[in-house]
């Protein structure tokens, strides 16, 4: 009766390199460090080009598992750290475990899967060949977490690399252009373009011109997250779902905002997972709501259902910083606590201004 | 048959200076420009030392007026411009008219009553002089209304002085000490003092000791709001409820939040007011909801709901500027739009944490 | 023996709406408002999207013209605010008379010339019809000043239109097509096609191709500052120079900074005016230093000297923002105050990472 | 003929954990890594309470220490990260080694000398128990460094401790009261006392009260740097100046800024180093400068010899970060180039608005 059962734990951290809170739960048994295969953190600092509490918290978990798990375990582990918990949001990481389970599948148990690709060369980043490479590196981690059918995706976290000035110079010795010479708008191609790859794995988009990476924003994935880092050039790639062979009490749904005041959906989602309510979650429930994990962005056109804000006029503070806060209010109210990810920089990521949320919750 | 009838507009402005909508329902009578008796603004700067926007606002709106009603009419209108429009929230007016009406008063119709104070020595500002003045201004306005139990006060604004460096120094050449000599605490204490005023005014403290101001947050009213301005060295009040010959079909109602996050209150107040719901208003709902006035503030242990967030350690980002985004969103997710008047610094002015909020609809 | 003199006025400001330092002069007939053709105004916001200081001290100074040289004569003075007073700097405005003289002219006075463009269509604005516009506007305001030899210009200050979305539409209407959509990017191609007309007219470039424009910034005036402003689509243009037929005091020179540590061009221009040094100017020198007028820009490779700086990569401060207090340090640490008029946005104004510097002082 | 022979490297960083230009100094026999004993860096954080690029880069570090010297050697080494390189101040290490050299004494020949003082109770933080405990190792670190007398001394840098709410606790449990209870003001309050501690151990203050501390600046020392960190509670103390069996052709002076536009100490100051130059150094001479420290902060009263400043009143940019980009501006102006270690938070050190300066170069 082998199974898989997913573990999933939400740790709240003092600083970025607090990882005490993950110290102690291995030293109390209640994380095994070799079945960890992912962590995705929400770190303090502004989730722009000078971030550095992203690779500061990094640093940080990576000597962590080094220490608990062996250098060849550390290095698997998909770490995804998002900047960014203005607001109320609240510091933390959550901890995705797989572990080997001597119990019955139960039918549509959380399930994770996980893959990397091969890293891709500095021209084909923001391309189609990078939305081919992340399409077939989803269709592994969906192998991987035994889904067969798209529809049972909830979730997919990509981390993309970027271009920096190196990498553009390496192209260029070759003979090869990049897609862009500016390394910031590099981060917004790449997480576009593996985008749209999620969204060709979930058969969410029809066949693809290399023009529409970043611009045709009406085409989009319900269910993609994608991160930029500069760490890599290939991706590693996170599945969440309901595949076969999994048990556990874990479940996820998901949902799409199509603005950053579209909460009916984000309501309906926890309906479905036991967690209805007139208003917000009661206190028993909350206690039962594992993660959140939602993209948040500012309208293109600076407007909310018509009125006009201010989140891309204001030269003091990136409209990221804006939506961020701001949508982590509006979900947080639904929720009744703000220790949520709400991870900015949503091309082709759920419409433009909106975004796709998933919650994992246990079973009631 | 001779009543008032208070007229609430809510008007979107494309800019701090922008008074073309103003102008445009003054041409189309939609607004009798001497009928005016304040109007409160969320402009679009930070809400902090250096905005400016509040200045600008107020100057454009203040020659506007003069044009239509005079000179005379023009300065009795009382100007609140709240700087600070973070994530979702739209830049706009509130304007507030109480035209003669020849029509019979209904029961619980909004009220409106106006007052100003006489000017404060400077070494009055944050002390008990201040808290008694408010008091009495506060009185004044309740009669203005035709109110005459301090329960039937929903929401009181009072704009309060500043002390500046000169005023500070003409304090001392007479002798006198200040309460403090930085002045931005200044803007601080006098808040305090004027939300005390308003708490003492409603009967919610008793007597006070002048070291409970700014410091004893257990002292507060449920229905203050307070914004300092370097030009006046009085206080200009609006008093905002149900009183005697009031007709009209506006209402009102008022929630205290304990923290960010207490939407169960605002959401039992929209009820009492017609607009109850089991999510978010309906869009015709919405359509009734006139205006939504809070205020909104880090909590002082940068705590919520105990879990950290960092609105209070961003030294990129002021916590006001955090506070007002997040709460924006948690309200507007109530709502469905996010033209909402939020307002940050709230000394005395609610729990700490939280803060009052007002709704003002039209009767079903 | 009529002639023409030039009266210079520097003028500290409390905050952006502050006159009275200018109301005061005029009271003491040390400034005669009718003669008074531009004020150039360093006010205290971030001279971004959203400074709307130089929007609050414009309308101030508008104002104040009204009430002392009537309407028209207001109308025609050219308001130049540029924002963002980082570090030292401090707010200030500098006023620039043009007054009847019954005295000898003195070759070598300072000359002040002035002269207003037809307005743009949108779709010119940032291509070569603006180059063009701009050039002979210098042009006529070369002849206003007397100037007929383009070496005897020393600086040229001009305030461009920029593109709004409702002035896109208006042109999309007409089917014509606009350089950008992005009305931020427009303040950029404006300032640079604007300052390509001014390297035009003083004959520093030959025939541009517009693909030039905003791009190709080897092509560049050594006297040009341009800013962009909402309220015109048409161009004001100041000149200041030496002509024919000025008598007074005050003399001009201008050096050009090929980095923001170059300071030997500036010192030598110093010395040419009676203001050599080494090291920072004497008090009594300091004296007869009327005005210093600078641009300032992060180099676009954001190094210095080879050095790495973060101005391009800080995502809490804009790049501008940091290049103005850094270059207002350099150039105060020369004269010994920091009251000077040191803007930002240096397209095609003085090479890549340098600009154009014009000093204007009492001769010895 | 036993001498030690202080040799100082200044090192570019790429980002705040880039290790590489030290390592391949390493690599190739440029630095001893057993030899060091403190590295200064200024880091491109914000220097403010969120600055996380101080413990990344100390993380960064401390771990190339222990692979190259050792974990008892490394943890010897005294790191000070300074945060903020604002304007054109670029991010760099200070690398300062101590070595055994076989070479005859040099009179005036820098000398390094390195104290810790034993870990204050929280409740000495700020207070005079922590003067003393500074001022004793001062003069231990002056007896390393083979000074005797304090006028020898040119530069003092001492890391200090801070308050965090579980030390403020600690003590509280103890009935020990803290000298504030706001973790950011206790930064200012241990640098204070740091600095009033070297002054004492240089004879340039008497005997002190408690009061005086933080509140009377007319007390300070021309030679102090203090900067507070997290992750002690003792301090680490580095002397920097002229002693006794020292060798090597390194040498040292100091100055001190009235103001931040003080430039003529500095320049003085140069000039004894061999180092005189009309205007900016030329490319010859800065190839001898080896470091330059300097502390710059606003003046109290915002004031610039007279003219109103920004800094204090910016509620959108730190009053420190102002200053750094600044007096980074003027300093760099002087010596030509923006690698300068230039820290902001200068309570006691230097008169107030000025500053220390340390210069280090080669002798001619």
């Amino acid at each position: 009766m082998s199974t898989r059962r997913a573990v999933v734990h939400r740790i709240a951290v003092a600083a970025p390199d607090d990882v005490s809170g993950l110290e102690r739960a291995i030293a109390e048994g209640r994380i095994v460090p070799g079945a960890v295969v992912a962590i995705f953190g929400k770190t303090e600092g502004n989730g722009l080009v000078n971030d550095w509490t992203r690779g500061l918290a990094a640093r940080a978990l990576r000597d962590l598992l080094r220490r608990h798990a062996g250098e060849a375990a550390a290095e698997r582990v998909c770490l995804v750290m998002s900047g960014g918990t203005e607001g109320g949001l609240s510091p933390h990481l959550t901890v995705f475990e797989v572990r080997e389970a001597d119990e019955p599948a139960e039918p549509g148990a959380l399930a994770i899967g996980h893959a990397h690709t091969a890293d891709l060369a500095p021209e084909e980043v923001g391309r189609l060949a990078q939305v081919e490479s992340v399409a077939e590196g989803v269709r592994a981690a969906m192998r991987d977490a035994g889904i067969a059918d798209p529809a049972d995706v909830q979730f997919v976290q990509v981390k993309c690399p970027l271009l920096t000035s190196e990498r553009i110079a390496a192209a260029r010795g070759r003979g090869a252009d990049c897609a862009t010479a500016d390394t910031l708008k590099s981060m917004g191609l790449s997480r576009a373009a593996a985008s749209l790859g999620i969204a060709t794995a979930l058969g969410e988009v029809g066949a693809l011109e290399e023009g529409a990476i970043g611009r045709d924003f009406a085409l989009a994935s319900s269910r993609a997250s994608a991160s930029a880092g500069v760490e890599l050039m290939g991706h590693e790639i996170v599945v969440l779902g309901r595949g076969a062979g999994w048990s556990g009490p874990l479940r996820i749904d998901h949902a799409t905002m199509a603005d950053a005041l579209d909460v009916e959906p984000v309501r309906a989602a926890l309906a479905r997972l036991g967690l209805g309510a007139a208003g917000q979650l009661a206190p028993a429930q909350r206690e039962r709501l594992v993660a959140l994990l939602a993209k948040a962005e500012a309208p293109s056109d600076g407007r909310l259902r018509g009125r006009r804000t201010t989140m891309l006029t204001d030269s003091d503070l990136a409209a990221t910083r804006h939506a961020r806060g701001f949508v982590g209010g509006v979900l947080a109210g639904l929720v009744g606590h703000a220790e949520l990810y709400v991870s900015g920089g949503a091309e082709h990521q759920g419409p433009d201004g909106g975004g796709p949320v998933a919650i994992i919750a246990h079973a009631p």
